[in-house]
């Protein structure tokens, strides 16, 4: 076997389908975010690009750079030192973990919540417990969920069912499939990610108790975002009591890294027991934990950044209708404008940062399937109306260079 | 099914084995590590200790308050904010990324690094990847490599030999039971954290090489301790060069947090490509990457930190033996003292803290066999002769008031 020659392979193998992916290399100006530095072809700064304008970021509300968050990390860095030193059993469970732990519990009315290195270790780690430990748990995940949450229910072994995306009729159907008495999991996601659709879940909630069934909400897109407090999609519809695991991250909204659920005492500290995941692995650093506390209490207050992102979001919506550049039409604050193909979706990106300084990252596959190729934009509440025009005209000339569809200028 | 009475029933269980873990909560000072601040039993602070010492930290050099480390995390804070905002490949790979990738490919010799969220998602992400990529690649495991590379070959999927831990016989007896075409990989770690014993790295190579197969060693606790550069057991015996991927962590020597593989050029950008673990989750913090890569420089220049730790480490053993306190002999710098009864050895660590201000996590199943439960010692070179002489007594005291057997006093 020639080990070198196989990896060597399956890369000319990505190249050649268009899916070899090239990282940007940004440096966010902290500050005046969406503004970066980016760094072109090569790390020596080469080409390098001073005043990028960053339209992808998952720091939808520009958290990362809000000074409460900084004062608290720099403060925390000054008190406790760079990192934990230890699992959270063995030395590395500090005040602002638990404090951290207290703050999304009541951010999504649960009795508690359990912090984990990322979203996609919580997921993996909860789900993967969850469904693993009940005997004869059967779990019913809908069709679009996160690459975290399909690795999380293989992991558990347990029997999977998938429905439909977002089809209350499929998941009906595959529940009333299943014995009344056999435990249930519906595994699912508020906002989904790359298409920016929002699940119905007052319905879903009504299917898990008419089946007896556990609800795992996933609101990565969505907390800090919605919600009067930011809780997300759930606390907007008033309907975070009706779920058994609400799980969400701090390395979105909120600017800066790490995962958690938030259930009952009894779930929590089941996962807390029981996982893998969250048992054998380094506890953040308490400077983590304190920035993520300061800017989860933030957005629990302050509805300022939440206002203005809904503003630009609808400014940019409005603005590739006029100049009919095709997107996904939504209820979220996800942009996705399709293109179809990756080498094209990769050229548009390339061209866009080169001669635009406009940085939106070409979303390919195996994120997005083969064919969905897409710009995925996310208008936040630091880019000005000045962004917003610029974009639209960078993108408005690259569809007429590249004679791209336009699609027809939508009725409002 | 009574969802609620299933965890309530599981974790009434752990308590009445002696396995329900009670997490304590501390805060280190920074500046004065190990001396913390015990919360006690509450986070309110009641029965708060001002004045513990830490002597179970995996900081094992106290690079946590390094005040390079410190500077670099402070710096890296006001430059681009506190979290990196998207994955690595939407807008979350910074400029310190890649050089922290650069300083760690460089540490090992390898052409290449690539860095994940923590060292369990590294094991896990690149294991799961690598075997589970190569068709019929059959990996063989050490029996008491750690969870995360137990779930990374797990989710492989790939065939499984368990060989006896740091058995050659065992391990050459199962590569010789395989076809020399079929693609293997023998995964391992240096130094066993619980046990602290080290792995016979070039007898491994050795048969690596006779059975054309593929080395994978986790250097956890090994990477800043050992080695002229603190590259590890690996580097220390001159064997780096003959290992196909050295896995670490920058959560424990470099006091930080993250993991990384290092190895080549083709590999790593395998893994990059491929393994979900590395590619759907948020990159970690530009000031995470910026503080690792500053602890890295300084170990690679720096030996004092690793000498006062190995003289330490050396006057703890003499001192455990003075006084006749049984403990696991090995070359690490780990001191296992087996208590070997889970209630008794969660009782000691409850003494040590409250009465001596001593704090040592009780160490008990699922983290070692049930039986061995022990408590984990891991001097550093912070602490002072003092620190030492006040452990000594503790423990001579505790094991009088307790009569836990003494072990014979060895001859030096």
């Amino acid at each position: 076997m020639d080990y070198q020659g196989f990896f060597k392979d399956a890369l000319d193998d990505l190249r050649e389908q268009g899916n070899y992916r090239i990282f940007a290399e940004l440096e966010r100006h902290c500050g005046a975010f969406p503004k970066a530095t980016s760094r072109g072809a090569n790390s020596a700064g080469e080409n390098a690009l001073d005043d990028v304008t960053i339209w992808c970021s998952n720091d939808y509300l520009g958290m990362g750079q809000n000074p409460k968050v900084l004062a608290a990390m720099h403060a925390a860095l000054d008190r406790c030192g760079a990192g934990s030193g230890g699992t959270r059993n063995i030395s590395g469970t500090t005040h602002d973990h638990v404090l951290l732990e207290a703050e999304l519990a009541d951010l999504h009315g649960k009795e508690s919540a359990l912090l984990f290195t990322s979203g996609y270790v919580s997921n993996w780690a909860a789900l993967g417990t969850i469904a693993g430990r009940i005997p004869g748990c059967v779990v019913l995940s809908d069709a679009l969920n996160h690459a975290s949450m399909i690795e999380g229910i293989r992991h558990s072994k347990a029997e999977r069912m998938v429905w439909k995306h977002n089809d209350l009729e499929d998941l009906e159907a595959k529940l009333a499939a299943l014995p009344l008495d056999c435990p249930k999991l519906i595994a699912f996601e508020s906002v989904y990610s790359m298409d920016g659709d929002i699940a119905p879940i007052a319905q879903i909630c009504d299917l898990a108790d008419k089946y007896n069934a556990m609800t795992y909400l996933d609101e990565v897109h969505a907390v800090g975002l919605y919600g009067p407090r930011g809780g997300g999609i759930a606390e907007r519809d008033g309907l975070m009591d009706r779920l058994t695991v609400i799980e969400g991250t701090l390395g979105k909204a909120y600017g800066v890294v790490g995962g958690y659920i938030a259930a009952s005492d009894e779930l929590c500290d089941f996962v807390r027991s029981f996982a893998s995941g969250f048992i054998f692995t380094t506890a953040l650093p308490p400077a983590i934990a304190a920035g993520a506390a300061a800017s989860v209490r933030h957005l629990k207050q302050s509805t300022v950044e939440r206002d203005m992102q809904k503003s630009n979001v609808a400014k940019v919506r409005a603005k590739l209708e006029q100049v009919g550049i095709p997107h996904v039409t939504n209820a979220s604050h996800i942009i996705p404008v399709m293109v179809g193909d990756p080498v094209k979706c990769k050229f548009i990106s390339d061209v866009l940062l080169k001669d635009y300084g406009v940085y939106i990252q070409p979303i390919n596959y195996p994120t997005v399937p083969k064919g969905t190729e897409r710009l995925r934009i996310t208008p936040s509440p630091v880019h000005s109306d000045r962004d917003i025009d610029h974009l639209i005209t960078a993108l408005g000339e690259l569809w007429e260079q590249c004679r791209l569809a336009r699609q027809p200028i939508a009725a409002q």
